[in-house]
């Protein structure tokens, strides 16, 4: 399949990654893909910049975020939840109507320092405001519950024994999301319903991020015991 | 020990019968105790009224908010979020200075039907309220991202292999909550830290009622698997 992973950053690099591994064709959305592969600079934490990691993966293109999603058959918010629609719109209305867009983004805002709070949540989601302005995209969330290697790989932990969630209007487009998620090694898919019930995974946001200090690990994940 | 739990509804009375079992002595808190030992009838889930659950639990006592936390060395909130502030004024806080506090109350607005909104997330929370309305008093959030016959017998599930969580400032009141949940049956409780991190276990509530309508049974809980 052919798709387009709109972000650069260490979620875009690590659901990039995965999927090309997994034999897709992967285009990696950008401002500027010119200034993109000079960024050699590692990153706040320490990762290598994106130009190396680009380097290191030749089989992964770079185009705008326009061109990567009008060539994709399913695109991938793997965005910061702050610049998600501001990408969208760059990526265009044409370029995603009738497609699987998979917003696994959240909309935490880090402007008053951490922890970061919700911009969007109790009677609204970033998911909703995502379908809201592209109704004829088949917006699926999911993946938003856990840190980015368990996102790909989560057999790493536990032998990938916990939960992840699905939400969207479109049965067709959770059902493909959730074959993309078997392949990645996801053991326990729960449909959460339609696309409001992304306000209930991204309100697991600061309960996720009180456990990683608590933890003193990103490493774990939540799974539904029944 | 002397544990007063005030609320009359399903969850006090199912964490009052279980401490009552284990050997506390445990006093009901309501507003008007002769009116609601009039209270007969069945409730809209067709549980019997709290006037037979009284008579069939003769070890409980029945007391007014205030005399039920004057006497009680622990008190839990088993209370409607809407009603939690209310009835802790009516407890008094003379009555509640210096004791430990168990808030087991979630912040749910169901007034304008289902699913519920939060009254207060993001940036507070309702232990943190409770919190600052009572500074003397050692308040500890627990609990509240499970339904109550897991609070009290947690075996019943998975042999009880999932996750509770303690949230407050005072670390004494959180090991003596962390006791009686271990008492209860509770095999893995995480320390998130100071009371600010209630807003992590309260904004799960979302998530935990889409769950309840997308499984079809209430009896699921979270393992933080790590």
């Amino acid at each position: 399949m052919n798709i387009a992973v709109l972000g650069t950053g260490m979620v875009g690099q690590a659901v990039a990654a995965r999927l090309a591994d997994l034999g897709h064709t992967v285009t990696v959305g950008t401002r500027d893909p010119q200034a993109t592969r000079g960024r050699t600079e590692p990153d706040g934490m320490g990762n290598p910049g994106i130009a190396s990691w680009l380097a290191d993966h030749p089989g992964v293109g770079l185009a705008t975020f326009a061109d990567a999603a009008a060539g994709a058959e399913l695109v991938v918010l793997a965005t910061l939840g702050t610049a998600t629609l501001d990408i969208l719109d760059r990526a265009g209305a044409d370029n995603l109507a009738g497609k699987v867009v998979l917003d696994i983004s959240n909309p935490l805002d880090f402007s008053a320092g951490m922890p970061p709070r919700l911009f969007v949540d109790n009677d609204d989601s970033l998911g909703e405001q995502i379908q809201r302005a592209y109704p004829a995209a088949r917006v699926v969330k999911a993946l938003n519950t856990m840190n980015a290697h368990l996102m790909v790989d989560p057999h790493q932990l536990a032998a990938g024994d916990f939960t992840s969630f699905v939400s969207g209007n479109d049965p067709a487009a959770k059902a493909e999301v959730v074959g993309l998620l078997t392949a990645l090694g996801h053991r326990d898919v729960i449909d959460l319903g339609d696309i409001s019930t992304a306000r209930g995974t991204e309100m697991m946001m600061p309960v996720w991020i009180r456990l990683w200090n608590a933890l003193g690990t990103p490493t774990f994940s939540f799974k539904v015991v029944r």
